[in-house]
């Protein structure tokens, strides 16, 4: 149903390049490394009885539970099929006529507004300035912009933007009467994403808005959900008008409630993905022909300096990264991997090793 | 997130009124009483690794799935998270200024239309005319008029509407320029439902668009999905560009892929809602109070003439059914109950004589 092109497209890519998807190591989906939580999956087996009823229509005790996870009030929240329906949501729902979205960054922003029609003003990011979402963008919000995306940190950059600065691009938008959507989608995956976080200043700025899939996080793609959380009552009440009625379904509402009890698998993967991250990002520094960019969570770009197609050549040795060719500001020679586990990220050096050399 | 009641809330009447859900028999959604088929519980089980991945971005193998069960053009099918986000696809593209909708009928049209504040014309059914939608309808129909929904069998009332009556209207909504959205989801119930599907009309009928839900049939409205069909190209791509990505998680696209395998369960379904609906309905009427209106399908809805909150008195003997008070069209003294088990349909009149005498 896609007109852009995501990472994790297994199955497509699968088909189109006749690969066997079993023994694909997929770099291109920036998922858990860890995988799903083996509680989840038991809640998921547990919660097949109920298959057979229709999900609670309000999702009291998922939305109970989530704003218990949050910290945030259960009037506040809106759920979603995914973070992409709570962007397309949130877009039904303000109607922009003009949103501003910082280039290179997630695809779905962009995707949710030309499906009501808005046009879209890029602000281009700098290579020069290490990809940084800065306090120059604050020039580019005017009474015309209705809407502000920032992706926090920025995929496929792999960047952070201080929160004092999302901070003066949140007074800034109030005064020009504008939305600001923060996706902190990623931030979980951060030992101290909680600095970065704008979820306290939500009661200050009822202009903001902040996305979170809960898919990333928990490994679980496969089951859709995400949700919003923001203190503007009329958002939220504009957001439930257009939302479908059952857009969760129960094994979904199941899995969530238990993968936000396990405080431990969360910690534990925040560790990993530090060590993880770490490891891959000097050893992909050590090729002479790549530029890593530093990343701050759980994927990283890099460009290649030759012209080699990366992504086709390290599918012939099963691996599949993402190309940031379909990214606008990017180009063909910029890419995205995933950190994954030890013996996967030393498979994919070991690929780069010979496809580069 | 939904603002019309609809039946199947267990979960907010358990809460509501302090019953123990698992004691509750649920006759207040129209689900098939045979339950879940064994081979799809145990098609979930086996995707549970799959959960790890994203769906096919393209839903490539549930697309030719369905499209061959249903003997459509590959081409000429959308997917929904349930049927109910297919009405809302459907409506965002074709952005109607206004709707004719038969009154009753299911709430999900009227929920989709206030969702893009379409204005909403409601073609009101008589009680004398046995609720029957025939061809004054047509005379509803005008330029004014930029979509009709019809609900066939339509619900809550289970009645029929002949395939002639069908095609005379969308002969005049061509005329008119009015889209024709037919709701086929309980069709499948029913021995001799091909003769009055509009499917086989696609081709001739560019403005039909038919609407079906997969969960009741296959009793899986846990996990959401639904599709629609339609020969009109610019309908699918404008369905396309407002769908969200990746909006059928993978348990419900693998689930799917094996129910529509099981014609033998079909079948089973049917002969099996021929019998106990006939039973029901015989069992039904032999109230001196309740006047039962004949049903096609697996639903029976009814009126009863003393000024009994049946709804209310049922659930004190643990039974609940659906109270038609907010359907536009009907009041507090219509209900409507599904067709279930022989032993769940014996629990129901042995509680209505309890309850009424």
């Amino acid at each position: 149903m896609s007109k852009v092109v995501h990472g994790g497209n297994l199955d497509e890519l699968s088909r189109t390049f006749k690969l066997n998807k079993e023994s694909l190591i997929d770099f291109s989906a920036n998922i858990n490394p860890l995988g799903i939580n083996k509680k989840v999956k038991d809640a998921i087996i547990n919660a097949l009885e109920e298959v057979e009823r229709y999900p609670d229509i309000t999702y009291f005790n998922l939305k109970y539970g989530i704003s218990d996870f949050e910290g945030v009030n259960y009037e506040d929240l809106v759920l979603g099929n995914g973070a992409a329906e709570v962007i397309f949501n949130l877009v039904r729902s303000i109607k922009p006529k003009k949103v501003l979205i910082p280039a290179p960054t997630f695809g779905e922003y962009e995707e949710a507004a030309l499906s009501i029609n808005s046009s879209i003003e890029y602000y281009y990011l700098k290579e020069e300035n290490n990809w940084i979402i800065d306090e120059d963008i604050i020039n580019h919000i005017n009474e015309d912009i209705d809407m502000v995306f920032i992706c926090n940190p920025n995929n496929p950059t792999g960047i952070l933007t201080e929160k004092e600065v999302i901070i003066n691009i949140a007074k800034k938008a109030l005064s020009t009467n504008t939305i600001l959507a923060i996706d902190e989608s990623f931030l979980d995956f951060i030992r101290d994403g909680e600095n970065y976080s704008v979820i306290n200043l939500l009661k200050e700025y009822n202009n903001i808005f902040i996305i979170k899939s809960m898919t990333k996080l928990f490994a679980i793609p496969g089951i859709r959900i995400g949700y919003g959380m923001c203190e503007n009552k009329e958002i939220i009440k504009n957001m439930e008008l257009v939302s479908v009625p059952w857009n969760i379904n129960i094994l979904a509402e199941k899995a969530t409630l238990e993968a936000i009890k396990d405080k431990e698998y969360i910690n534990r993967t925040i560790s990993y993905i530090q060590k993880e991250k770490n490891y891959l990002y000097k050893e992909l520094n050590k090729f002479n022909d790549i530029k890593v960019f530093n990343p701050s969570v759980n994927f990283i770009m890099f460009k290649i300096i030759n012209n080699i197609d990366l992504k086709l050549e390290l599918m012939k040795e099963n691996i599949i990264i993402r190309s940031c060719n379909n990214y606008i500001g990017l180009d063909e020679s910029y890419y995205r991997v995933a950190v994954r586990t030890r013996e996967e990220n030393d498979n994919l050096i070991m690929a780069l090793k010979k496809v580069i050399n």
